[in-house]
This record gives structure tokens, C-alpha cells and sequence, in this order.
């Protein structure tokens, strides 16, 4: 027996000796391998997304979300895993809202909206009024008090189509959408309809968070998205007849705050255990469909990452955590209080990646870091050419994780290709059957692989001169 | 009336100089812009696949295919518009095909096949028999006459799924599609079943051509294509129970060859009209889905190359041509067809480009050609990065242009990202809801400035040291 116990010893010294001799290329094709043949991600996001469901901060599907993911990561044998309390907002978005152009009384067309999340309800019978179209804030600003007040205010900027990132099209007019009720409600506005954030034309409206700043309570007015389809109609109909009426009822309402969690996972370091490097996505997600791209993509890859590492022999020299994020779609309260008790512990993250752009074929990564740190990067590219990864660009990383940007540490964010994700994004149709399995499974071995070089090499601090400091 | 017209020609040859000097980026910048507003692949698409469907070689859809790319092409004002005639082989399926795993007498489970493209019938009333399970050639030489005569041989080596080119996957499993069945009358079988070539497990069977290479007529036998499940279902009874029997159904045949067309559009050089610039796709697909991405996509991408040379103000130097093949799919009648009339006419083809690998976001190009051609094409990186095309390889282009191969010109092959092509390929699901406008569109554009480029440098031939020659 105890020989046997000392061959063993033996044999499980010399695999880790070759582990320690394998090159970086090896390396990154066993992760590959392993999340191809053996990943775990598309599994979990079909449960989460089939059996779960949209997972809105305060839902039942956003705490059943925290219990199941809590629950697969403790199967994993990590170090530690643990739910780190947080309140989050809750709204509700109450019956199925229900809306008609009226172009002369009794001649309607029914058209598809959906109330966008934080705003507040119509009257319990709705709301009619005239509606005038702008294309922006300007455009608002010149029609003024006089053009507007009583009126109903339709954003329609679309998305622009000749931008090859939609990520850049979609922050070219999401303002409409976040802040078009706050700058309507300065002139009199009862109402805001918003071009939904699609560059598709189809029939779906998607939702996403909108704010009232300062206004008082009671000069909130309600706020709620289109389809593209009913957008372009609306606008025509506006150009042949500027006096038709829009009719739109929605009941949502913002609740109490509740308690929610972040759901972490630590496999300990074995050299810098109080280095801390995150891996993670959001929880929750909006509620028309079920989330699987924003961000059940994010979540699965995430736990995955920790999972290949395992899988794949790697025993990483810093504590690396998985971080499944409560409520970063309105509010991003998980986000914050995960930085603040990180603070509060005084707990060094030297690295964070956030993947909360969809589960399509994966790109490569923005940085959030040091040149140096960012050359320390490129480097890296040879590594990942045979996986097709070659976009690494600074500038962005993840909502999330940005909480935790210090002078010298890296974060990151995923890139996915970017095609289709606004097609889906906070709509009905954010769902599994979307999801393509292998671009998932790429997406997390590429996170995976980021995560061991960093933790392999450390990350490249600056000195005062700004010059790398081996 | 005179004046009018100077200034038209003023203006014009001003329009001229300003194009002139445009930046190939502010050229590439137009293309892209061009192809993402104003378009015009997706719509076609959507009439070639959703009015007139697929369009297998002789079939009333492929008659009607090369109608309506006719008249679409003849709409554009390019310099001439005409068909080439070609005889192409003509196979039908037959009723639906039916097929089931007969564990005890009256005891079955029916599963999903399809006949193999160019496969005979079975029997009128089916074919019943004992099925033997082998992974390759070598496993069913081992098995040998004894184990195979009178059985059916069942094909199921898997596509790899750690090979990062589902291409490359395909590549390791298609010479069981292909030749399964002349390998296995060596042996005596009755007939053969191949997994479908597909990555993911669903219950679509996936046809494609196969050979009876010199086999007598007497001696061929039916082939046919199981889904991906019930593969994984007839291996795992067949590990149960090695006894089981498999029946299948099904009546393709294959009739006399038929008239058809290769569909051929050209803008005539400018400077060097007889250098001829080739961009193609292939018009005639599989039966069984509508051909959306294989090679409807490639046929409208390629019409719009031409469009949008003209719609951005570009004057090509060179001839270029758009060539919609025919039957690509079952015996590349179209592609040789073309070469051999160019040869015939003495025309010189410097670049040939198709497009023939998914409507899905290009990714890059494949190049057959000399390293000098190649270092000129890596000179023009940069130009391309806004638009996230970084795959720039060496080897293979596409099947219907590599007829026309030379020892000095370009062939080429447009590279889309590939993870989801073969969940769609030769199936019932490749239709036009799996197709993303955009992603279309950027295709479309990629291969437009890849042309203008060409065009405008020219290639670099090689002398014969190998060296460029200016």
C-alpha cells in the first residue's frame, strides 16, 4: 500500500514537472481543447436560460440564478465560493404594455413598445396625446416649450449602419433612450417614445435602463421603447399628417430596494495569494427574453474559466476569482459594492475581465491598462493567432469591473464580433436558441488564456518614468 | 443647352479628379459605407431564396436562378451581360426518404436520413440488413469481406471539434461522404450510412456529393446521410446489440445531363481590357434547405462587387467579371466550363475571387499565389484593419475558380468566420433567416476593395528568379 502510495507520489511529481515544461502554446491548446471537447458553458447557459429564465435584480429568476450558480460552483472543488450580500433596485414591469397610432378618432394601428426599465407608468387608462419627432437634443432644444408641451416626444436617431463596431453605433444613440425623458420633461413633455437601439428592422421592442436625474417624482413622465419597423412607420405618418396621436398604457413601477448577491468563486494563489485577479459577468439581465447573450454568456464563460484552468493543469500563482455581478443593468450596484469591499479589505486586484458583449465568436479584448502593460499584451498576439484572436485595443473593459481600476492595474473586456449582438440586445429574442455552442466554448477558453498568461507573467507595473520595471 | 452640358462635362471630369486622388482608405472607407446603407445582396437573397428557393444543377429553381441573376445583373448598366451554356448532371431525390433501427422483429426507431447526392435507390421497398459501425478505411479493411459482405457499413467518424477551421473538420471526415461507398462494395456491402458532417448534435441529416468512382452500374450502392443524434443513437445500440438491423427507403436517381447556364456580368477595363478580373459564386446548391449560405450568399455578394465598384465612382482599369457557376455542388460543370472557353479565347485571367464559405462575417481571404502576389497583399493589411479583416493565408481559394489557375495570377477565396457554416451546410436549415444582413453586406465590401486593389496595383509577377519584377 505504501508503495503503491509512493509510486503515485512519484508519478504525480514527474506530470507536474512536464506541466512546469509545457510551453505557452501548449498551454493554450490544451485550454482550447478542453473547452471545445469538455466545456461546461453551454450546459450551464442552457439551464440558466431554459430552466431560469430572464433574471431582473429582485426577480425570483435573478435569486434562483444566485442559488444555481452558487450551487455549480461549489461542485467545482474551488477554494472557496461564497455569495457577498448587495441591495438592488427592483422594477417591475407589470402588464403587457399595449400602444396604437390614432391617425383620426376610431382609425388606429396597433404598434410594439416596451416600457423602458425605471420608468414610470401611464395613467391606469393610458395616455393619448400629439407627437413630435426629433432626431436629438438639438433638434428638441429648437422646437422648445412652445412645439413640445402636451406633446409626446419620439427619439428617432437610428443606429448608424456604417460603423463596422455596433458597440460604437449603439453608444452614438443610447443617450436617447437614457436620457430623452429627463431633457423632454424640461419642456413640457407628458411622454417619450424611443427608437429602439436595433440595427435591424424588425418588430421587436428592446428595452434598457433610462434615468429621471433630479426630477421630482411627480414631473416624471413615462418613457418606452418602439420597434424599428413601428419607428419608421410612426415617422412616416408624422410626414403626412404632423396633428396624428399616439396611445401608449404601460403599469411598471419601481418597488423597494431587496436583497440580492454576487455569487464568487476563489481558486487561492500558490505564490501571491492576496493578488487578486477577477473573471466575470453579470447575473441578471433585462426581462423580455432570457438573457443568454447579455450577460448568461458572460456568467458561464466566467465560471468556465476557472473550471479549464483546473481542467487543464494550470495552478495559478494568484488568487483568481469568478465574479457573477448582481444588477448591472440598472443600477450596477453588484459592480460597486464588490470594489468597495475589496477596498475596505484592502485586497490588491492587479487584473479584471469582465465578457458582457455577447457569446459570438470571439475577437479579442479591450484594455483598460499601462502601455506597458498593454505592450506586455501585444506581445502576447503570436499566442493567439491560431485561435483567430488579433483585435487587442486600449480603451474600454466592462462596466463592471470598472469600479476596480487602479494606476497600475489591467482591465479588460472581451470582444466578440459584434454583428448580430444588437439584434438581440434587451429584447425578446435574447435567447438560447441564439447561442452558437463552439463560439461560446471560444469565447471562454480565450478569456481562460488571458487570465493564465497574466497570472503566469504578472502584470507589467510602471515606474515614475512610465518605462516598464522588471 | 451646349452650355449646360460643358459644365456637365466639367463638373464630371472634376468628379473624376477628385476620385483620383482619393486615399485607398477613403476608397475603402466608400466601398464599406456603400455596401452597409445601400446594399443590395440581402435583398436579393431574400428573392433568390425565398421566392425561388434551391437550386440544385437542372432543377426548375436553378433554371429559375439564372433567369432572375440575369435580368438583376442586366438592371446594373454594366458593359455586357450574357449566359454561357453548360451541360450538367442532373439528380433528383424522390420522395422523402425513410429510415429505421429494427432492434427485434416489429421493435423500431425511425431516424432522420437524407440520400447522398448522386447516390442510387434503394430497392422499391427499402433495404433491410445488418449494419456494421467503422470510423474510417482502415478500420473497414481490418473488418474486411467476412465482417462487411451483405451488411450495411455505417460511417461515423466525428467532425474534430478542437480544430478551431470547422473547414479543417470538414476536411478530416468528408472521403467518408465522398467515397464511402465505393470503398465498402470492395468489401460487399449493401449499402452505407454516414454521419452527417456536422458539429453539433441535432436531428438534421446532411446530404452532399459522393462518387461510385469506375464502379459498374450493377455494383453501386445506396448512400445516404444520418443525423448527427441518431448517429450517436445507432452507435450506442449497436454497442448494446451488434445483431440489430437497419432499414432505409429511398428513390433519388440520377437522369440525363440538361442544359444549363453559368450567368457572367462585366464592367470592361478601362486601361487593360483584356486582363480579365474574375469574382463568382456559385448559383446551383443542395435540395434540401433554400442554398442561403452555401452559395447563395457567394451569388449576391458577388453581383454586388460589380454594383458597388460603379456606386462608388470606381473606373476599373481591368475587365471584371462576375461569374454565377453552375453545379458547383455536383460535378463542377460550370467552374470547368469557364475555364475552358477562356482558354479557348486566349483571354488572360490575372485574379479570380470567389466567394463560397457562409454568408457570415469575412474574416480574411485564402490566396493561391506567388509569394511576391502574397507580399503585396500583406502590404495592404493596414487597409483593412477598420474593418477587422486580419486573415491573410496562404493556400486554397475556391472550388469553381481553381480551373483557372496560372503560374503568375491570383486566385482567392473569401474566408467568413466559420463556426456556425456546417450547423447550416448541405441541410435543411441552410436558409435565409440564418443569414445576418450585416454580415452579408461586409462580405460584400471586403471582396469590393480586395478587386479595387488589384486592379489598381496590378499583380506582381514573379520572374523567373523568383524575385519581383517592377
Amino acid at each position: 500500500m505504501i508503495k503503491l502510495k509512493r509510486v503515485l507520489t512519484i508519478a504525480m511529481a514527474l506530470s507536474s514537472v512536464v506541466l512546469v515544461a509545457q510551453s505557452d502554446e501548449d498551454v493554450l491548446k490544451t485550454i482550447y481543447k478542453q473547452s471545445l471537447t469538455n466545456g461546461q458553458s453551454y450546459q450551464w447557459l442552457n439551464h440558466l436560460s431554459n430552466q431560469i429564465g430572464s433574471r431582473l435584480s429582485g426577480s425570483l429568476g435573478a435569486e434562483k440564478a444566485v442559488a444555481y450558480t452558487k450551487e455549480e460552483l461549489d461542485k467545482l472543488g474551488l477554494d472557496k465560493v461564497w455569495l457577498q450580500p448587495v441591495m438592488v433596485p427592483r422594477w417591475v414591469r407589470g402588464a403587457k404594455e399595449y400602444a396604437f397610432i390614432e391617425t383620426e378618432r376610431g382609425k388606429t394601428n396597433t404598434v410594439n413598445i416596451c416600457a423602458l426599465g425605471g420608468s414610470v407608468a401611464t395613467p391606469g387608462l393610458g395616455l393619448k396625446a400629439n407627437i413630435v419627432e426629433v432626431k436629438n437634443f438639438e433638434e428638441l432644444e429648437a422646437l422648445g416649450k412652445a412645439e413640445v408641451e402636451g406633446k409626446i416626444v419620439f427619439y428617432n436617431r437610428p443606429m448608424q449602419a456604417d460603423l463596422i463596431s455596433t458597440f460604437e453605433a449603439y453608444g452614438g444613440c443610447v443617450n436617447q433612450r437614457y436620457s430623452g425623458a429627463v431633457e423632454a420633461a424640461k419642456y413640457g413633455a407628458v411622454a417619450v417614445i424611443v427608437r429602439s437601439m436595433n440595427l435591424r428592422q424588425d418588430d421587436l421592442p428592446h428595452t434598457g435602463s433610462m434615468t429621471y436625474g433630479n426630477l421630482p417624482v411627480d414631473e416624471r413622465i413615462p418613457s418606452a421603447a418602439i420597434s424599428t419597423n413601428d419607428a419608421n412607420l410612426l415617422s412616416t405618418m408624422l410626414q403626412l399628417n404632423k396633428d396624428i396621436k399616439f396611445y401608449f398604457k404601460q403599469s411598471c413601477k419601481q418597488l423597494k430596494d431587496v436583497q440580492s448577491y454576487n455569487v464568487i468563486g476563489q481558486i487561492t494563489g500558490s505564490e501571491f495569494p492576496n493578488e487578486y485577479m477577477v473573471v466575470g459577468g453579470h447575473l441578471d439581465s433585462w426581462d423580455l427574453g432570457d438573457g443568454s447573450h447579455d450577460d448568461g454568456a458572460g456568467v458561464v464563460q466566467s465560471m468556465d474559466v476557472l473550471r479549464l484552468l483546473k481542467e487543464s493543469g494550470i495552478t495559478p500563482k494568484r488568487s483568481i476569482r469568478v465574479v457573477l455581478f448582481m444588477n448591472e443593468e440598472n443600477g450596477l450596484r453588484g459592480g460597486k459594492k464588490y470594489a468597495e469591499v475589496a477596498k475596505q479589505k484592502n485586497e490588491n486586484h492587479v487584473f479584471a475581465l469582465e465578457s458582457d458583449s455577447g457569446g459570438f465568436t470571439p475577437r479579442g479584448f479591450n484594455f483598460d491598462c499601462s502601455d506597458a502593460s498593454f505592450s506586455q499584451v501585444l506581445s502576447w498576439e503570436p499566442l493567439f493567432k491560431p485561435y483567430l484572436i488579433h483585435y487587442f485595443e486600449k480603451g474600454g473593459s466592462g462596466a463592471d469591473v470598472g469600479p476596480l481600476k487602479t494606476e497600475t492595474n489591467v482591465l479588460a473586456g472581451l470582444r466578440p464580433d459584434s454583428q448580430r449582438y444588437f439584434d438581440h440586445h434587451h429584447a425578446s429574442n435574447d435567447t438560447f436558441d441564439a447561442i452558437n455552442k463552439r463560439e461560446l466554448e471560444l469565447g471562454a477558453a480565450t478569456m481562460t488564456s488571458l487570465v493564465y498568461l497574466f497570472d503566469k507573467y504578472g502584470i507589467n507595473p510602471i515606474n515614475t518614468s512610465g518605462n516598464i520595471k522588471k
